[in-house]
This record gives structure tokens, sequence and C-alpha cells, in this order.
């Protein structure tokens, strides 16, 4: 244990000079996607690659053949005890409270995929134990890092559609090919995916005060890495939301969808209308309709190269300018008693209530960041 | 009361110079849909304008400003005992069944505009009616009708995207500004608009075996024709339905949406993905994603001009061709079970079952009916 | 000849009671567009269905069964001397110009389907000729009377998006199956679809001063009526227009177009662009996109039910309105010129100047008919 | 000069441990492009960032401050004469010749921004210069790189659509805020932007013979970093385009665009059509309609991350797999013809004659690489 040479300082001057090293535990899938934030800030010397756990040496030949440099480790504790200031944890979800301590306890500022924890109790143990190091924890999804999903929320948080009502929303992919445990795990498609949509909602609409959700099984039996799981979990959830303010969402998760057209996360006011395009993962345009205006307006993606993985880019950029990442953890573990109370309902037949509340950071976009992207392949900030 | 002129007799020849009288009772909103099929059959030499009744006779300046030859009785007595062959039933809903049964009673054939009863137990009684005076009877909505819904059940029916497991779909409008029994007769959206939704569902997935439901009410207080209501019956409605096969269906009503702009029924299937477009009372795409196919088949609108009030066609035809018209009661008993259920769902937090069940007739698409519009101002069969 | 008992007037009080009656010469595709409008008048007791002339008798039998009550002749001389007040020339365009002079001769207001004339020259002499009379001659393609495109040219003409330096327009479908007089009469695909995008331009964006065109025959031979035409006209023509204002118009015309997915006109400006989608005969939406506002603005149809054969309608409302149907002559003889131009410089090679102009008159729209559409199957004054 | 050391030998084994180092010149716009190919190039060892000539070394700072570790030069030779093997042209057009050669003369294998030259003749003496010294020369666009646009490709040559009769293509912006070349130095916007039209229509409908085109300025005076310019360069053209093959193509380029939405490339042919969406230079799908299937199939774009900057890449692995980059100079050299001869035409108001031609490669894409994806924020190569 290194002790605790990042805590968290009081703000002060930004660093500009600081090149944050950054390791990571984990192999699978997401791995690629930090790697490809982590190639962007590594050009504008804000970061740089460091030692990358990966247990399982089958998996190392491929990772070298499309990573030549990687410096590749299969012992988590030589990236614990490496130099590196922030660690991202990228290991399937029953082991990222686990990994993310033992990180903590070592001192390092932390980035954990999606869940923080696979229960609410060990995710809040997790966030206290962060907090208690004064260290910073990210936890995936990093909605409000989208541009385009801040000029949606702004809009919507003044009241641009009156009083929103409900809330619609729906995401779904076929699940792992090729990791048992998504389709083994217990973690399921709500927790793996529709948990994006549970934050986008909860941003936007506010707290849960009840779950009803039903569940089933579509694609059964399931192969996966070459193995048939006869009896997968549920790979499809339907949950109905109820908000503390009245509102009502209904969300569909389900890792056996093939393939959408709808529009990502509808919300309806006493006023107007409004809709996230695309994904909220990957946001395309929003859209807005006030009955002033009668008419939509419609805004193209502000960053159509903005990434999933962004929340390191954040963490990164946070460190260097010595302030606090834009994040709420208490938001992340409400949405975790939601996607929890959605699991309890799904088994017991019965809607579910869910009790804690957060306090949402001011996610109002800077009007400066909403210009207009002529080249929809470079980021705002990458353009002359 | 006349008797049973009408009774539907042993299926025979067509007769083709057959003039079907059409009779209306109500005068609201749905009326003037009505007239516009009337206006499409009469140039056809198919039906005939009968009399209509509008009770309130403060209406009849405006009805004769817009229709100069209108008939206007304000007896419904004078419609029930007029020469004609069908009615049309337009009233507000808590009067469909005692007007229905009046008019076959009188030996009419009957269309009701949705929904076909308040209550399951009052429309069953309806139906049993109808059955045994060998009168048809028809109620909306009339999906079924729809070239373009029916060549989307022919794609799912068939196993196109698989077994569904899911299905979505959303309709709202924002009420009634002139009819205060739309905000305060307990109706509710689901009732009044969900209904499309829910028998579409129902065709393409399959009968229901519970439903779970949430309402609440966005705009309170309502101003209808001059009057403030203080506490309108709620306006949003969302339900969570478990299809008897298992699959799952989200369903949002609500009489306070401005617009939307969302997949009007979308249907995830083990092989792909189907949704419906516009609306299914108005439907102006269909797309099917398949599996082996990996990309999107778009079909548009097989007759955008195909209207919601089409049942009084079907009638009209069904009786000059001396067949049966394309509809089954008991799906729409079924339907009016599924919105009991959550009606009742609703009141008590509980999810409720539904124990009814249907056949289905075959709405397979002709092929030829198919075939390539180019001008969609026209219905196919009057394009040369 | 009858004399000038229908002469235009001084305007005066509208004449609220007055039915006009409607003879329509010519009984291919178009009739049945002009139909559709007389079947939405009739039932509001503005006009009333007179004699269709029908000259090929082997045509009476298919418009009998479709419309058993239609009072058929086969002789024009029967309509021209009937008692209609109007007259619909739909024939082949050979014969507009003669048939919508001896209607005028005969005391007629006239509608006349595209193009007014084959050539500028014989259909400046036919508008001398009805302004001679003092008889209302009116011409499609009725661009101006669709409230979706005039609320496109309110914001267009009032400077939303600059000057407007760039017009695009594609229109095409397949040409006839029935009619040979498509493919042999030298009418050719800009006169017939592209004169729609050429009225709609320079309604837009003003005059034309000069024309560069090119065609090519792409479906050689052609099948028509069962007969094969070895070498039909041209099907497809480009042409490249100089409008006065100094902005370029790019337009394509076919009969070899099979189905589009475009955005039918296309305006960009020094401030902004705007679209017309659909079709300029049949609008779904139109979007306005600002650099003050810098998101777009789309405007679903105002009333989705308007339909291209609206000049029957205008001209009888007009005669009971003692007004003047909203047209322009002078812009109905510059479309024709620039079509012309089109054509010589086609098979000149060389691009050819257009000398005429035009006043347009104020197109507007009413705010008043702008209001939100829910129901599109219905239009805006047949709502509630 | 260094001599030939990198000439293209015999094709052989690919050389997988193979590092290309890469050199540019050139620090405007075009250059974040294609540091964003090195930066994906880097992680995977197939490239690493060579020296970067600023000449203006005021720009320095604001380089150094995105990318601290930039290896920046002021004079070009210190790129020429450094060890990279591929050097990479980004100045402004009329120096690409001087620059291309001077770059072959030293050796190395190149890569030039569009235009290849500002002429077709300086062009062709640039070709055969690279051909003399056996070095590969690739030219932007690189539109042959695009695996939707092969994909498209694939399926108009192969003859889905039947024989294409026109296309149409628009592509357009608001020129450059900083560099003054755009709207001075005598190339346009053809030649700026419209060069991706051209070669991507020239690719899928085959050579031309002839072009007609006007231009005219519509944004008058221009500002420019700070300097007001009162005559700029014609920022609208529009070209009416004739193939050999008789097909026609309508194209619009433009710097006084503010945004567009539109159908990229559209073909019309005998049997069906076929569109490109989003751009050629970013595409985001194409969609094939054919009268034997009567639906649009629509294809998702197969890479949305692949990015205009591809020619990079391409040379790179190209060098590295032993074989010639896929693309076509005599293409490239048609593409200057066409825009020479729109160019000529403007001036003159004559249509002006293109006598050369080119073969194409074959651009057919192998099946494997048009799989699903799901996650369009990485490339199908990057998702396992």
């Amino acid at each position: 244990m290194r002790g605790n040479q990042n805590r968290v300082t009081a703000e002060g001057a930004p660093d500009s000079s600081r090149v944050v090293l950054v390791g990571i535990i984990g192999a699978g899938s997401a791995l690629w996607g930090y790697l490809h934030a982590l190639d962007r800030l590594a050009p504008r010397g804000y970061a740089q690659e460091g030692t990358i756990c990966a247990r399982n040496r089958e998996r190392w030949p491929d990772i070298l053949r499309r990573r030549p440099h990687a410096r590749l480790v299969s012992d988590p504790a030589e990236v614990l005890e490496s130099e590196a200031e922030v660690l991202v944890i990228v290991t399937p979800p029953d082991t990222h409270v686990e990994l993310a301590k033992a990180a903590l306890a070592h001192g390092k500022h932390v980035v954990v995929e999606k869940p923080l924890g696979t229960t609410p109790t060990e995710a809040r143990n997790l966030v206290e134990f962060a907090q208690s190091r004064h260290l910073h924890l990210l936890a995936s999804p990093f909605v409000y890092l989208s541009p385009t999903f801040r000029a949606l929320w702004t809009r919507v948080r003044r009241g641009d559609i009156g009083d929103v009502h409900s809330g619609r929303a729906l995401y779904g992919n076929l699940g792992s090919a090729h990791a048992a445990w998504y389709h083994t795990g217990g973690i399921g498609p709500l927790a793996e995916l529709g948990i994006y949509n549970v934050k986008s909602l909860t941003a936007l609409i506010g707290p849960v005060r009840a779950v009803y959700a039903a569940q089933m099984t579509a694609l059964r039996p399931r192969a996966v890495a070459g193995r048939r799981i006869a009896n997968p979990d549920p790979d499809v959830v339907h949950a109905l939301i109820q908000h503390q303010s009245g509102a009502l969402s209904s969300v569909v998760a389900s890792h056996a969808i093939w393939t959408y057209r709808r529009t990502a996360i509808e919300l309806y006011g006493t006023n107007g209308t409004a809709n996230l395009l695309g994904d909220d993962w990957d946001p395309r345009a929003y859209e807005v309709w006030q009955s002033t205006a009668g008419a939509w307006e419609v805004h193209d993606s502000i960053d159509p190269t903005w990434h999933w993985s962004d929340g390191l880019r954040e963490l990164v950029t946070a460190l260097r300018e010595r302030r606090a990442p834009l994040a709420s953890l208490e938001h992340d573990l409400h949405v975790l008693d939601v996607i929890e109370a959605a699991s309890l309902s799904a088994n017991s037949g019965q809607a579910v209530e869910v009790t804690s509340t957060y306090d949402l950071p001011d996610l109002t976009l800077d009007d400066s960041m909403a210009s207009y992207v002529h080249d929809h392949t470079r980021s705002p900030d990458e353009q002359q």
C-alpha cells in the first residue's frame, strides 16, 4: 500500500504541464474504449498510458498485435503498485468494488466502468471509502459529460417543455459472444445497458420513488465463447418507473435486441416535448418542441466525437485543473438503488420503493460550447 | 322497432348495385371522420348519407355551414327508425352500448366508435346481443383494415423477426378542448388513445396475461369548452403488459402530449426488429431488420389515404359483397379487458391478470395490394 | 358560343349560397385528381359535378364502375354547351389551348392541367383571350395554394435565410404506362414534372435570365399501353438555371425515376438554409436553419390533405367570394418560357436566355392558417 | 537529395514489424485531420509522428499547446531531409506540386491533400515524376477507402439499379475564416469541396465528356483572418456534367452554405435508385431501392469512425504489406480535368469537353468488412 500521495488538495492553479499516468485493470471489450480516450489524451500531453493488467495470458497476443507497445502484466498488484496516478477498472462487474478499493488504498484516483458495484450496499461502502481517502472515484456512465446531453438537460431543467410528466427510453444489444458473466453473472441488461437510460432519465426528471419491472429470457440457449449456456439470465427487462415528482418513465433494456430505430430518450412535458437522438452513450442530436414555438427545433450533436469513455478525460483534466470532476456519486448510488429495486420487483411481481435521493451538479452547458460544428469527425476543440 | 330485415344471410353473390344507406348518431369530432369515409363511398355508388342525429341543436348551424345538405335530427329515434341499413355511433363512450343495442334492435348493422363499451361486461353483453340478432357489429379501432399494418403483421406473424419478446408503443394528444367527458368521464387516455396501441400490439404479439399500470394527472386544472375543470381525470398512463407468450410490452397513452417524434410501434424479436412509423391510426411506413439481411428494409405506406374511419367502408363493402367484415369482436373484448386491468392496476398498485383470449382472423396481405404507390395523395385503387 | 354570362364582375359580397357547376373535359389520370377535389367541395355545398367528356368510349365502363353516377359524354361540345360555370381541361397537353379557348368562348371560367400550352406563344395567346373575355383562367401547378409552400415562401421572402444564392430540386416518376403522348408528344419531363419545381423555384428565388439544359433517354424502348415505342422522347433532363438576381438553380426532371429520397426543394442563402420536404405537389414539412438560431426549425405540413388539384377549389371559392383567384398568369407564362429555353438549350448545347418577367401575388401566409394540426388525415378547416 | 531508398519494390512478404515514420509539411486546418490518422496508427505500431513544418512561427504556440511533443520546424527542407519515409503535404494548393516533387526527389512516398495540383497540367507532370521515381503518390479525396462508399459502389457497379442515368450531389461550407487563399487563390469551391462529389460520381458513373458550369459570389465582402476581402473569388458553383455513358450529373459546390440536410449523393438508374447519406467524406449510410424489391434497403455506415484523412493509413498499410495503395492517379487527373473544364465553362458560358479517361481499380467490398457494427464509436477492427 503506497499511501495517499494523490490526495485531493484544495483547488489551486491548474497544472498544465502535468502528465497523468493511467493504469488499467481488465482486458475485455471496454478496455478498448478507454484506450481510445487515452490515445486522444496522450498527444495533447495530458496523459500517458501505464501498465495494463490482463490476467488471462491467452489474450496477450491479440492485445499486443493491436498495441505492440502495451505494457502488459497479469497480476493486478503490478498495476496497483505502479506509479500510475489514475486507475481504470474494466474487469467483470463482481470485481469492481474490490479492485477499486484496492486502487484507492494504494492512493490512486479511480475510474470504474459500469456498474459501480453489483449491489448498492457494496457500492455505498466503496463511495465512503473513496471519500474517506479524499480520492476521486468516477463511475460510468458518464452522460453528464456529453455536451449534447447537457444541452438537452439545460433546456429541460430550465422549464422549456414545462413540467415533465413522462419519459421513455430503450437500449439493447445482443449481449456478449465472449464474456460468460454477461449472461450468467446475475447482472442483467438493466445494470449493463439500461443503466445509461436510468442515469439519463433521473438526471432529467429527478429521483425515483418506486419501480415495477418484469423480465424474461428471449435467447435460450446462448452460445458464449464457444460454450452453450442452457439457462442464461433473463435478457429482457421492462421497467415502469415512478419519479418522486409524480412523473412516470418506461424503460426497456435487453441483451436480445439486434438493432433499433427509435428515439433514444423521449420527454413529454406540460408545455412541449424533448428528445435525444442516437443513444445517450453516443448522442446524434437533440430536439425540442415548445408550445410557444409550434415547431421542432433540432440541434445536431455538439460533439459527435464525444465518447462514452469520457470519464477518463474528465478525471485527467480535473486533476490537471485541480478541481473536482463533474460527477455525483450520490446519483450513481441512486441509479443502483433503482436497478436493484427493478430486480426485486421482477422477482416478486410487486412494485418496489426507492428511498435514496441526490443532489445533481449543475450541468448547464456554457453557450460557448454549443457553437456550430461543421466537420463532425473532429471535436470542437480540435477544429481551428 | 323494425325487426330484422338486415339479418346477415348466407354468403351469396355480391350485389354490386346495392347502395347502402348510412345513418349517424352523434355530432362530435369523430362525426367528421366518418363523413370523410362516406364522401369517398358516395361517388362510387357504394353508400348514401342518411340522417344524422345531433342532439344539441346549438351545433346545427355549424354543421349546416359545413354540410348544407345534411339531414339533421335531434332525436336518436329518428335515425333508429330511418331506412338506414347501417348506423354509426359516435356519441360519448357511456352511451355507446345503449345506442348500439337500440340500433341492433331496429335491425341495423352497427359501427361503434372506440371504445365499444365503458366496461368489458357491458361490451360483452352488446356483442352477444348482436350475435343473437345475426347483425354485424364493428368496433373501432380498425387497425386490421390498414394495408400497411397488415403488411407488417404478415411479416411478423410469419416469423421474419423470430419470436417477438418486446413491444413498445406511445400515442398521445392534448385531449379535448370541447368535450368535458374526455376529462371527467372516467374513460382515460388508455381507453381513448392507447386502445389503438393495445389492439395493434395484441394483434402482433398475441393475448395478454397481466398488466401493471401507473397513472398521473399532468394538466391540472383543464379548460374545456370555456369551463375550468379543477380535478380532471388522470391524463397520463404507462402500462407494462405481459403477453401470454412471455413477451413484454410497454405502452404510454396520454392526454397531456403536445406532439411526438417516435417510432409508433416497435417490435423486437429473436431474429430482428420491426417498426411501424407514423401512427397505427395513420401509418406512414413500416420497416423490418432481419439478421439474415443485416439491413433495414423500409416500405412506405401502401395506402397513405387510408383513414381511421375505415370500418364504415369495410362494413358497407362487406354488405355489398355478402361477406363478414374483417373483424374479431373477441379481440375487441380482450382489448377492453386489458384496458380495464390497467385501470384496476393503476388504482391498486398491483399487477392485474387478464384471462380472456381470442382467435385472430387471417390478416395476411394479398401481395397485389402491396404494389408501389407513386401518387400518395390517391389510394391505390383510385390510380390508373 | 353562349356569351359571357360568367364575366368577372366587380368584387362584391360573397355569395355563400352559390353552388358552382363544374364540367370536365378529359378522362386520363388527372381526371381523378380533380374529382377528388370535387368530392370535397360537393358535401360543403360549394360545387356540383357536371358532365364529363371522355372521348374514348372504351374508357366509359371503367369510369362508370368507379363512379356510377357520372354523366359521361363523348363530345366536348356537350360540356362546352352545358350549364357548367367552370370547366376543367385535363386532356393531353397539345389540346389544352384549343379547348380552353373554346371554353372561354362559351363564357366558362377555366382550370387547365399542366402545361397551360405546349409553347409559350400559344399560351400567351390563350391568356390574352381569357383577359379579353374577363374570365378566370387558372393553370396548374398550384403551388401558391399549398399552405406549407406559402409558409416557406413567407419565411424566405422576408429574408430569414438572407439572399438566396442557390436552389436545388428534383422530381421524377416512371412516366405513363397508359398514355403514349407522355413519351412521343415532345412534351418531356421538364414540362410534365419539372414544371412544379420551376414554378416553385421562380416563386421563391425570382425570375430566370438564362437556362442551360441537357437531356438523354434512359428507358428505350418503352412499353406504353401494350405498345412498344422504339424511340421514345428523352426522359431525363438536367437544367442549370441562372436567375435574374444572380442566384443559380439546379433542376432534374425525369420519366425514368422509380423513386427517390431527397429534399424536395433546397434553398441556400447568405444567412441560412431552407428546405421543402415531400414534394411541392404534396409537401410534408418545411424546415429553416438561420445563422442567428443555429438549429433546424422543422414545421410539419400545415395541411397534409392539401391536394395538387387545389386550383379547382380556389376557383370555386373565388367565384363564391367574388374575388380573383390567387394566381399569376404572367408567372405561368414565364415558367413556360423557362421550359422552352431548356428545350432549346438541350438541342443546341448553348445556354438560352429568358427575357420575360412577372409580378408575384403576395403569398404571405396568414398566421391563423398555420396553427398546429394534430389529426393530419383531416384538413385544418375540417377539424373542430 | 537523399535518393531513392524507399523505391517501391516487388510485392513481397508483409513487414509487420515496420514502423513508418511520417513527416508533415503544412500547418493549416488539414494538419489536424492527418494527425488524427497518425494518432490511430501510432498505438498500433504502424507509424510514428516525425517532424512537422509550420513555416509561420506565430502558429507554433497554438500547435504546441495542443500537441506539446510536436517536433516543429519552419523550413520544409528539414522535413524533406528527415528520416521520414512518408511525407504528407497539407500546404495551400498552389504549393502542392512543388513540395510533392521535392518530397519525391528526396525519395519519400507522398500523400497530398486536395487538390493534387492547381492545374491538370502540373498535376500530370507530378504524377509522371512520381512514376519515374517508383514512389507512391496518393491524392485526396480518398473516397475509395471508405467502406461505406465501396459497398455502395459494389452495388451500383454490379447493376443493382440498372444503368445509371442521373447523379446529384451537393457539398458546401462557409469557406475559411483563417486562410485567405481559400477566397482569393483562384481555387474555388469546386476544387476545394466539390472535388469529393466529382471523384465519387465519376467512380460511380464513369468518366465525363463535357461540363457546363455557372458561378457567382454570394458573400461579398468576406472577412478572413481579420482582413476584409472586397472582391473574393466566386463562392457558388453549379455544374451540369455529361458522362461518357450519356448519364448526366448535377453538382453544387459552395463556400457560402451554412448547413444542409440533403441526400449526399443520389443515383437514379433504369432499375432503381441508390443514395449515399451523410457526406462522401463522412458517410452515415447508404440505401438502395431496386424495382425487384420495391422497398428501400438501408445500410448504416460500415465504419462510422472512417476518416477523410484515411489515405495516410492506406499508404502506411500498403508499405507494411508491400502492395500498392488503393488509388488511381489517372482518375485523380481526370477529376482535375473536370474541375478545370467547369472553370473554363463558367468563364466562357460554353460547355467544355473533357477527353481524358481512366481505369478504376476494383473497389468491390469484401463481404467480411460489411458485418454489422453495434458500437459505432469504434471501428470494426477495434471491436472484439
